[in-house]
């Protein structure tokens, strides 16, 4: 994690020195690389996000949905629980999701923190409880010494956990992309058609919900404000968190940042393709039907938004000891 | 990848220079760094290992059941399948593999290229296909160039795919375990109980079959030689790979390099601790039953037998192209 801080902040360092003279005066501002991490609580927390043991399976990590090796995303249309149940949403990525508002599409959790807890105990997804969680951890000498390392105290709580969950994935953003290196400066960091998408992003009303740091993740909206959206409604959106039925549908705004990695897209990821989600949105968001060749420049642009992904070691993970409890995959 | 081969090197290198007289009698050899990789080709096989779009759902790669942050294994007793469809058989650490005589706990794969190709197109693992993995790979472009690369080829066949895979896999030895700074002459890297251990590990026969550079993998041995084994037999053993009754509950003599990470135990994952394992084995494969104070020694041996885990970079996997089919883990 050393490594990887340095490296990141060698790589903003660099780039804010090149490209003396940036874009400052856009509704994008570019990504920052993560401040004040907690370098033993990230590394403890990547290992907690790789190790399926905090699943009733023993199976399904954090990792097997918000995949780091695929833009934190699993690149399914609906994920994949315990006992194959399939999830009833599109697992949004955690590539930059400190950024966000608030956490889930609906906006339910507040933090990243409150947001960890939620997968580990949900009946579809991981299966498990936080007791079982803990006990288990609790019962591996390597990670209770790392706990008490990091926490300071003498007793595992899931606080400790969350904390350090959330705590690496603050260290999940994606600095540099050639979009950000163009907003500081660096002229020929894009072609002529990617300024044209991003003019047309801008233009037609696309960058009103998508803009700063995250290029989204800054607030809800309806999905199908002109137009319906014609999915199939699983979910209800974030009227399910505020109880107002003038939440029905809203959702919060997905970051674009890396959204080249990120397919399907929408919260029910019925778009395949960022053609048919530029389409889509322009249609039920703005009233606009884009031309092909205006589709292609926008998605053009879109892709200019993939940062350097997250780099790090792969975590080895500490064994269960001999009164570990053992996972029940088929109980 | 070229970070992991040095640091192997490195560390091979020191051991030799450091313990000048080793124990060049003992009938167990340390793992040496793996030689003459194609380090092009083992960075592709890295990132197909990761994969999981190799599999029909797109959610299980070589990986998941494999899994190199647990020893090169699942930790479950039988492995999880596609919808979660529960396999035959305890999955075999990835870890030294390149060790062993043949490869599956019946050997009916000769190499670990011949055993990549198994569980892409075994409908309880991952149940795709060859032709739909080549699909699937050869629509993405950043595969294409990079399989061009690797194998000078305009067309992409499923003997790359293996190839590649299997070189990563040999990368995957676990030098500079502590016993095998003992056998090269560090005489305080094992406690005096270790030593006893392993001196009881000899004497009592263990030897005969846990032997050589993997302290197995070298032989099929019947699985309760002195008395019947009494397990739920789902699998029969070497016997569906000769077809002679005489191997019936014959199985590949695993590996006891890195056994502390690689629970449960056995063919059939029965046993849950080295305890259990160490009794079992003693009972039913050498007519010995072990004290307690004898099988903790002996257990006390196995521990030093972790090496060095594969240490690299988590491999960040190109993004499927607007053609690319995708997975259909609920169909």
């Amino acid at each position: 994690m050393k490594a990887l801080v340095s490296a990141m902040v060698v790589a903003g360092a660099t780039a804010a020195a090149s490209y003396a003279v940036g874009q400052t005066q856009e509704p994008i501002s570019p990504i920052q690389p993560p401040k004040q991490i907690n370098l033993g609580m990230s590394e403890l927390g990547k290992k907690l996000f790789f190790d399926p043991r905090l699943s009733k399976s023993g199976f399904i990590s954090c990792n097997s949905c918000h995949n780091l090796s695929m833009g934190g995303s699993d690149n399914l249309q609906t994920s994949i629980g315990d006992k194959w149940q399939q999830g009833p949403i599109n697992s949004p990525t955690v590539l930059n999701s400190s950024l966000n508002l608030a956490q889930f599409w609906d906006g339910r959790a507040a933090d990243l923190k409150e947001q960890a807890g939620g997968p580990i105990a949900n009946p579809g997804e991981m299966a498990f409880s936080h007791t079982l969680a803990l006990d288990m951890l609790a019962s591996i000498p390597a990670y209770q010494r790392e706990f008490k390392q990091v926490f300071g105290k003498d007793k595992l709580d899931i606080d400790q956990v969350t904390l350090a969950i959330a705590e690496f994935e603050k260290t999940l953003v994606t600095p540099n992309a050639r979009f950000d290196q163009w907003l500081l400066g660096k002229q020929d960091a894009l072609t002529q058609d990617e300024l044209t998408g991003y003019k047309l992003f801008k233009e037609s009303g696309c960058v009103g919900c998508h803009n700063g740091e995250a290029v989204g993740g800054n607030s809800f909206q309806k999905m199908g404000l002109v137009e319906p959206y014609k999915g199939n409604e699983k979910a209800e959106g974030r009227s399910a968190v505020t109880g107002k039925d003038a939440d029905r549908f809203n959702y919060k705004v997905p970051t674009l940042r890396n959204v080249e990695l990120t397919y399907p897209y929408f919260h029910d990821g019925a778009a395949n393709t960022l053609t048919e989600a530029v389409d889509v949105m322009g249609r039920i968001q703005l009233g606009k039907k884009f031309t092909q060749a205006e589709n292609a420049k926008i998605v053009a642009f879109l892709k200019t938004l993939t940062g350097d992904q997250p780099s790090f070691q792969l975590p080895i993970l500490p064994p269960s000891a001999d009164n570990t409890p053992r996972p029940t995959p088929f109980k």
